[in-house]
């Protein structure tokens, strides 16, 4: 704690004044109380945006799914387990935010009933019945107040570009950070990524290969910059 | 390695010269590159009992699905990440055991068929197929050479004894652990284990409540002595 005052007294205080909640992790979907359906999410790159933004001087919330890392100084946390409850946590808090980064890889699906005791496996094939999960991308752009700015992440592993720009005009996000699990450096568990940014008026960017923190502080820049263009 | 050698040097040796095959963890069955069906295992259960087989001399392997945990000194440690690789891994090192220990909570189903590329969510429900695994504790059962000792686990959210008896029996084990979900200190994730014991004889055992170690201990010295009586 003394150290990170230290850092933080030595790091510009961009973020000062701002409200900043990001999500991150995978969410795990209950069959029953032993097996779930889950994504290979670590949370390592929601969790540097919400490190930097809190070393920045925001007001940080982390809604995240189970993970194995440590909630990162400065930053409030709230832990959910499954795509409805993250739903719940985030939407709830989104009004009051200036800036929301999506970065969890929240399940499409969860399984359509959840056993109250373990399943009995019997022979042969079985069909699992999974409905869909809200969208909470979906839901906070359709809820965005004027001002405030929402980054949305995609993850494709084919038509990468064309998918992130799709999903950012149908979602009505200002920037999507589009990663590539095909492409070294990026993709889960990797402590760094290489990302192509996309944004509302048209512009690209991609980064080079850099630390998932130096990515976040990217990240975090343009959301600032489009901000202070608007104001 | 060092403080490993001092406490093996002062563990009594009873299992030098044999060999000890355990497995422990999860497993992952892949949808797609991104999402896979699971379970809540953490793997320390059979972590534990890898440590305290090879500090008491057994030549240890222990055959691992994805865990957060370190390789226990002294142990051979083998990474799968689904229940069709734990099955090559262990079938293919089984026949020159003395000792099975099968902690690891393999998925009994996997997806049918597994994408190469990241599924693209539609609209509304979906139906998953799944195909059953391979079952390895019934395999390893049918090809238990003699002398061989097994021992399987059974974790269930109720009727875990007459279900955990029936398991032991058609699965040809010499001893079976069978772990209650509803029990406090007990299940996933603990520290501490409550188990009951049941054997191919009939007799039942319940330790008290206990550090997953010491249960460890209490596994393998009922191993050593069945091994021994039948010497």
């Amino acid at each position: 704690a003394l150290l990170w005052g230290i850092e933080k007294a030595l790091t510009p205080q961009d973020l000062a004044g701002r409200r900043v909640l990001v999500t991150a992790g995978p969410t795990q979907e209950a069959m029953d109380p032993v097996r779930f359906l889950s994504n290979h999410s670590t949370g390592k790159m929601g969790y540097a945006v919400a490190a930097r933004a809190a070393l920045r001087g925001a007001e940080t919330t982390l809604v995240s799914g189970p993970t194995a890392l440590d909630t990162p100084a400065g930053v409030q946390r709230v832990d959910v387990v499954s795509a409805c409850e993250m739903y719940d946590a985030v939407v709830s808090r989104a009004a009051e935010q200036d800036m929301i980064v999506k970065a969890a890889a929240v399940g499409d699906y969860r399984p359509a009933e959840t056993a109250a005791e373990k399943l009995k496996k019997g022979e042969g094939e079985l069909t699992l019945a999974l409905a869909r999960n809200p969208d909470i991308l979906a839901e906070l752009g359709r809820k965005k107040r004027p001002g405030q700015l929402l980054c949305g992440f995609a993850m494709e592993t084919q038509s990468l570009l064309e998918n992130a720009a799709e999903k950012l005009r149908r979602k009505n996000c200002d920037m999507l950070v589009a990663n590539s699990l095909r492409d070294a450096g990026a993709g889960f568990g990797t402590d760094t990524n290489v990302a192509t940014l996309l944004f509302a008026d048209g512009r690209r960017e991609t980064p080079p290969l850099m630390s998932k923190e130096a990515l976040a502080d990217v990240i975090l820049d343009r959301l600032l910059a489009m901000r202070q263009a608007r104001a």
